[in-house]
């Protein structure tokens, strides 16, 4: 008996096959484009790191789900659970090699145990902007203009960015005294959109009492225009009759730089967006496509006051933001939008037997000398077969070299609309793919 | 005492800051660009497999350096160690949605525990371009085509492709009545150029015995023109007055392909070339810079029959390459030729303030929408400290604007001359950089 293994991959991992991979690198491709435009530069870390830089910060949920094992030098090590904090670690260890302001980009995979359902996988692949060692509203707004940018050229329509600030609704709390339950508060408040206000009121209660959670429920649910919104959250954090507070100044600022530049009609100011995460102090958002709010946010992020505090003394201020790939791509997908194929050749050379696979690859080198993809097929099958196999891949023209290799003529097959032309001279080929 | 958690990597293990980053990703792109042009498609498999998957074909020595452990499910997982293994998988799992002859290419990163040394690391990315369902001479050109043009467009000069055919070895080595210890011997021919001639002598006795052993190195010694070296080679494995066997007619039609393609130039028929590895039983081949020969192969491989073995009754038979990228960079490292630039930024624009931001931003879309790939500098430093970041950060030119910023005039600045050209509207500033 043959003992064979049974091919497959873990749960909650995935093949790419071509098509979905090349979606995939297609996505990415414009993404970094546009990074570049903005002069940001990629950076690469290890997928593999000492548990302890990585855990250091992290709470018992991360734990729980981080890939950790005793490597061959019995070192405690982990898989990356994320980008930010391999980022904190890389801007400790090189602050000497990293000219400030810093802007960089990061795409790459990380790994998390979670429970496997719709939509979540253990690998997957985060893409993340970061400007560290500045803070001042020009790297906030900046980062906001890639996103309403970046996921605009993605084919995925227009956006909406919710934006927030997490010391304004901090200055609140502290009003209402209850600062000390901030961090309970705001994880509670991101999940209204997922539990209902009801359910949010009774959570916000236990923390803040009933009264104040009432408050808090109003505050999160103030609607408006951006400044008359802007106007209300800041009136609610420094109580009536008082100026600007530096959070709200921050917001009026930022507000001011987008009109200057014709985008602010993308960005709505939303109290109730606060982000999970306990690092961010500064300005939080959230992205939703106009075609499909339901999908849930696309990119998202903040301002964090800290980076490297877990290494360095040194504090290094930032903002950044992560575009959810996997969740793009479903939305596109979605909303018909994303432009999958298997293949990138723009036509096949048919093959007609040994004779002609010399002049077959020569035809092949001057098209794409002139930028044309072209696959040479490989197997002298009968020419249905082959018109079938470029089917299948994909492949939309095929060429069929004549008896004589050295003539200079060729078949073109249009493989949609199954015609032929015949007699057609390499450099027609050539002119006709090149554009 | 503040308890700092010391940031570092581990042994083995590298950050890429970004000029190493760009460095690598501008030869990826011309690599991608140029597997694509060949219709060749991308896959990619989890990094994380079963143990048992990645590990059914392997020896001593792969399950040594392999990171092994038990998941949160105490799943028996590995890292895997190259990308051959995997897509075997790939191909047996989806062996019914992959239209054969199938072009793919993968670049990834793989993990050993390996004892770390001089160009060694336990973390390393693998470049894999293959074409299985394909048992033709063809898919073996095609291969060495891909090869000799890939390496080419990657600015390393000349290539010389040493290739050798595994059956024709295996032939003589029957005639020689010592097939039976071909793995060995294979492997003992392919350190030759590390051991010398004496140490190989020695190692081929004890597998094959004296006599044989000077009959091995006269055989893997045997230089010529390529037809030449063909002739001989064919003597040695069917024995004077006999025809050309499978194996030599084989190399003659690939001969032939180059000749018609005008590529044969690039190839030597060299009986030393073996590879180690066990699986290949047809062509084999290594790729040496000719500036360079003492860097080692920068890109190898061979035919093999049968790919998915471990997994699926039916053989798939194959060929392919692998290109060694961190060896190709510091081989063009070491030449002069890598073209390390620490930015893609073309400009940047210097902060002259929050009344600036707008304007500056505005200013930088509208390059931006051209091509011109702009940062923006988001700290109101004095401009020598300004002029100063641009040179950390590789830029070369910087924008200044006026005091007015509703005003269509700037300073163009060349760090590098460091020479300003007052007056300069935004529309000169485009056409200038937009080429």
């Amino acid at each position: 008996m043959a003992a064979y293994i049974e091919p497959r991959v873990l749960k909650g991992f995935r093949d790419f096959l071509p098509s979905a991979e090349i979606a995939r690198k297609d996505l990415v491709e414009k993404i970094e484009k546009s990074f570049r435009s903005f002069g940001f530069v990629p950076i690469d870390t290890p997928v593999l790191e000492y548990a302890e830089i990585l855990l250091g910060k992290s709470g018992g949920d991360t734990e729980k789900q981080v890939y950790r094992f005793k490597d061959h030098g019995d070192r405690d090590v982990a898989l990356r659970f994320d980008l930010t904090v391999p980022f904190a670690r890389f801007v400790a260890e090189h602050r000497q090699e990293i000219p400030l302001p810093f802007k960089r980009y990061h795409i790459a995979k990380v790994w998390r145990g979670e429970i496997t359902q719709r939509g979540r996988y253990r690998e997957f692949t985060q893409c993340d902007f970061d400007i560290v060692g500045s803070d001042n509203a020009a790297a906030d707004f900046e980062i906001l203009l890639m996103m309403r940018k970046t996921i605009s050229c993605l084919g995925a329509g227009e956006v909406a960015i919710h934006l927030n600030h997490r010391g304004l609704f901090n200055r609140f709390l502290s009003r209402l005294g209850v600062l000390e339950k901030s961090a309970d508060i705001l994880r509670t408040v991101d999940k209204l959109a997922k539990i209902g206000r009801e359910e949010t009121l009774k959570l916000l209660a236990e923390s803040a009492g009933a009264g104040k959670a009432r408050e808090i429920l109003n505050y999160i649910e103030i609607r408006g225009t951006f400044d008359e919104t802007l106007e209300a959250l800041n009136a609610a954090a420094v109580g009536p009759g008082g100026g600007f507070c530096p959070e709200a100044e921050r917001l009026a600022l930022i507000r001011r730089f987008m009109i200057e530049t014709g985008i602010e009609g993308a960005f709505t100011l939303d109290p109730s967006i606060t982000r999970g995460l306990d690092y961010y102090t500064g300005i939080v958002y959230e992205t939703f496509l106009t075609d499909m709010p339901e999908l849930g946010s696309v990119c998202s992020g903040g301002r964090y006051n800290n980076l490297t505090g877990l290494y360095l003394k040194e504090a290094v201020p930032g903002v950044g933001s992560s575009i959810g790939i996997d969740r793009l791509i479903a939305g596109l997908e979605s909303l018909g939008r994303l432009s999958s194929r298997p293949t990138y050749a723009d036509l096949a050379i048919a093959c007609t037997g040994e004779k002609n696979t010399g002049a077959a690859q020569a035809l092949a080198e001057k098209l794409r000398k002139a930028g044309v993809l072209c696959e040479v097929f490989l197997e002298e099958d009968k020419l249905p077969k082959q018109f079938m196999l470029a089917e299948k891949k994909g492949i939309k023209w095929i060429v069929i070299p004549g008896e004589d290799p050295l003539k200079d003529s060729f078949t073109l097959r249009d493989l949609v609309k199954r015609e032929n032309r015949e007699g057609v001279s390499s450099d027609e080929i050539r002119v006709r793919f090149m554009f």
